[in-house]
């Protein structure tokens, strides 16, 4: 029956274990080479738009071509077009570094290539990650129980948070029966700070919530939501018969890194049966030194918590961990489980089907790198490095507070800072936008910094990020030295 | 200023360049031996839920630990724990092969770790998705302009292709002001066959369809989907004042990878004016061999098509292409530019910020992995092997055929065979459904093969998935012993 297949050799196309084993250490050098000589390359790429593009083939090759040809375009094409996130001197948006065990574990993660849908295909990675984010509760502080998944980042946690704050509001029966063509259900509203992040926003406009769904809250002098302004707004939405149905605070927002105050907060979506869902995206790794645990202080309250461990835990991206109180209303309302997908295993509790508590059903090895990445530093200097990177944004907001030319405008809780030239005399707000637009172009395009900007109040801010994990002092020094110097260049 | 900052060496907890050399080039080994020997493992794992958990210490390490004791852990807790996708046993679900070029490209990804949200912040990751996805365009015979960006799964593609087809419904204005309390919404239908996979409905959940918006069409007796039954569905909710948005056409069912008519499915959704979104995640690939190029027929009409290049590409997990024919619908689905990540970079055709086509904002360096499989294997010899593993399905479909104690349950028509055993005279259907159970059980449990199942018009089916890189006749002979072999123990 089978007789007309080929009996010979594999020929799948692919390297043999020891052709494979040869490219493997080769690109474990290359990395290594890449990671030992990150500061000899521009941090924010300095290549035209289209030059990948325009340096390879239209048309994909017929016959293979060996791995050295690959790296050597890696190198010729790629490295060049590239921002180094993994670079000390990037301190744009948030930090982002692959540490050597993460990448490792990526590595390892790639080779196993399981999908963690099912507990049954993937038991270890099901496991591994279960365990691993009860470390990180651990780390952090937070009470147990507390159920966690990895996803791949924090807008898709967001996403499912609200997506199960909507599910709560279970006569609703949107889950069923959809959300329109039902004249019965009343406007959906949440709430955010006007500082929160564009993603709960975003999540807002998936669900059918709106733009118009989403309130956003004032915050006071130090970027914080108001919780006055928020008692007072879902007051106002449920007498203008408006359904409230969550709140998102903040735990370090983008622009300036406030911290919204959490208990109050907590005690208002308590008081209305709102759910609590809190972005410590980034703020949250803050949390595992214990003198920075403040910054999760009433999170213990929140029906769920986003902490991105690839934004300051070294951990490459992508790794998201959504923790929530109360994971079988998540669980409502995404599980679907067709028949292919149906087993027999375990106990719910020693065996979830982690598929069912997010919109992705196929799910990467992602808790791998996270494990590896705290077993290889230990939680002692993964809280050390965290301090550090605040300690050097207190030292450049002081020497910013300190120097004529410049002053901060926002407070520094955490590893941010938001800053601007502001040469004695010059005031019109035009003229200090487009000062300071020049200063970050000058930065950038000198190569040893990247940083970006935001707007505070109206004003164009510049936004030095420290939380890469090879930063040491020489980086503050140089950051500061290049301030200094940008401003007398093009002032 | 900074004068209180440790001036001292570096000192953050991660490996030295050296160290980590060393390192990589021993977890490089590693995977060489993992892979080496692959077939020394039992496919499914045996491991009793907990294992692992109870493996491991209970909290995290204060002081960090040596690169080798976490390997020494994978070894003993997460390697009998794994469930081999890797093996050429595995014929359970789709197949998902992590190639040797696809795990070297997630090993350099993992190393430049950059974050491709906005072009500026990865200009290679960034061009190097649009070239890649061009040549995987022309491999699967699509015609140019097609719009490519990388997702993880499927399961995100497909939402992300409703959420368009939900935006291209541009009067009812979703996106600003949502779907409640507008008792002016019409109810929204999209749908999609029978067989069509449990992402369709859960899209529609996310989105505010909910589970009623999806209806489910009859399936012809190749579970095909009816066009004639499609055609009048969409009249009878015209007619019922219900608003048709989409229809999700499948190329490669899960069941039994069935292709439904996209050709005359195309014709209705032109007529009618819906968004088709074609999933080919499985099936699409097959494209790449000419004589199947006959998969994705009809499919240069759709709006929007998904295929992942993780099941059948040789691509490590998480890979998942979705392109559209328009574009602007999809960016104005999601797009949202705060201040902090505004850009001035050159223009959108060259530099395009790919966060805005989707949900996640982050987004991985995805289409390194995709490139290096290309470039490595060539075109010719990923079609040959995609060739071959239907060559392997045909061979165990006839085999089937002519066994006097079993039966085919679908017709074959890509790498997938739907069988069960029915031994003559035995045709009560519970007693037949229990067999098979245990066929299954006992294939399973003997380790060397790893297969699902599903029901088919009710019938419990035996599920035999080729498309396992490292497959070759010696498994085709193998899995067809192994249910020779259970029937007779368990029959």
């Amino acid at each position: 029956m089978t007789g007309d297949i080929d009996t010979g050799a594999r020929h799948t196309g692919d390297m043999d274990p020891e052709a494979y084993r040869q490219a493997a250490r080769r690109v474990a050098d290359w990395t290594a080479d890449y990671l030992r000589d990150i500061e000899d390359f521009p941090v924010l790429s300095q290549a035209a738009p289209g030059s990948v593009r325009r340096g390879l083939p239209g048309s994909p090759p017929e016959q293979g071509e060996p791995i050295d040809a690959v790296l050597a375009d890696i190198d010729a094409l790629l490295v060049p077009a590239t921002t180094h996130w993994q670079s000390p001197g990037f301190m744009a948006y948030f930090a982002s570094t692959g540490s050597a065990p993460g990448i490792l574990g990526e590595t390892i993660a790639a080779a196993f290539n399981v999908n963690a849908m099912l507990w049954r295909t993937a038991p270890a990675a099901t496991e591994l990650e279960q365990v691993t984010l009860d470390w990180l509760r651990q780390m952090v502080g937070l009470p147990r129980p507390l159920f966690g998944v990895i996803n791949d980042t924090a807008s898709s946690s967001t996403l499912y948070a609200l997506a199960a704050a909507r599910e709560a509001q279970t006569d609703l029966r949107i889950r069923e029966l959809g959300m329109t063509g039902r004249p019965e259900l009343p406007r959906l509203r949440y709430y955010a700070s006007t500082e929160a992040h564009s993603s709960v926003e975003k999540a807002g406009i998936v669900l059918g919530a709106g733009r118009d769904g989403l309130r956003r809250i004032p915050v006071d002098e130090r970027f914080r939501m108001d919780p006055v302004a928020l008692r007072q707004a879902i007051l106002e939405d449920m007498a203008a018969g408006i359904r409230p149905f969550a709140v998102v605070a903040t735990a370090g927002t983008t622009s300036t890194t406030s911290v919204d105050p959490l208990p109050a907060i907590a005690a208002l979506c308590e008081q209305h049966g709102l759910w609590l869902h809190v972005d410590a995206a980034y703020g949250g790794s803050a949390a595992i030194a214990p003198e920075l645990r403040w910054v999760l202080e009433g999170a213990e309250r929140a029906d769920s918590i986003v902490i991105n461990p690839h934004k300051w835990l070294f951990t490459p991206i992508d790794c998201s961990v959504l923790w929530t109180r109360r994971p079988d209303v998540l669980r409502d309302a995404f599980s679907i489980v067709p028949e292919y997908l149906t087993t027999t295993d375990g106990s719910e509790q020693d065996a979830p089907n982690l598929m069912d508590y997010g919109t992705s059903l196929g799910r990467r090895m992602r808790a791998l790198k996270l494990w590896m990445v705290i077993r290889h530093f230990g939680t002692d200097a993964l809280a050390q490095r965290i301090r550090e990177h605040c300690e050097y944004a207190s030292a450049l907001a002081r020497w910013v507070e300190a120097e004529r030319d410049f002053e901060l405008l926002a407070p520094a809780p955490l590893s941010v800072v938001c800053l601007r030239a502001h040469p004695p005399g010059l005031d019109d707000p035009g003229t200090l936008d487009s000062l300071n637009q020049r200063v970050v172009e000058r930065i950038n395009s000198a190569g040893r910094f990247f940083v970006s900007h935001t707007k505070l109040r109206g004003d164009y801010a510049i936004r030095v990020a420290f939380g890469n994990l090879r930063q040491d002092q020489r980086h503050v020094l140089g950051i500061i030295a290049a301030l200094r110097g940008a401003i007398d260049d093009v002032g």
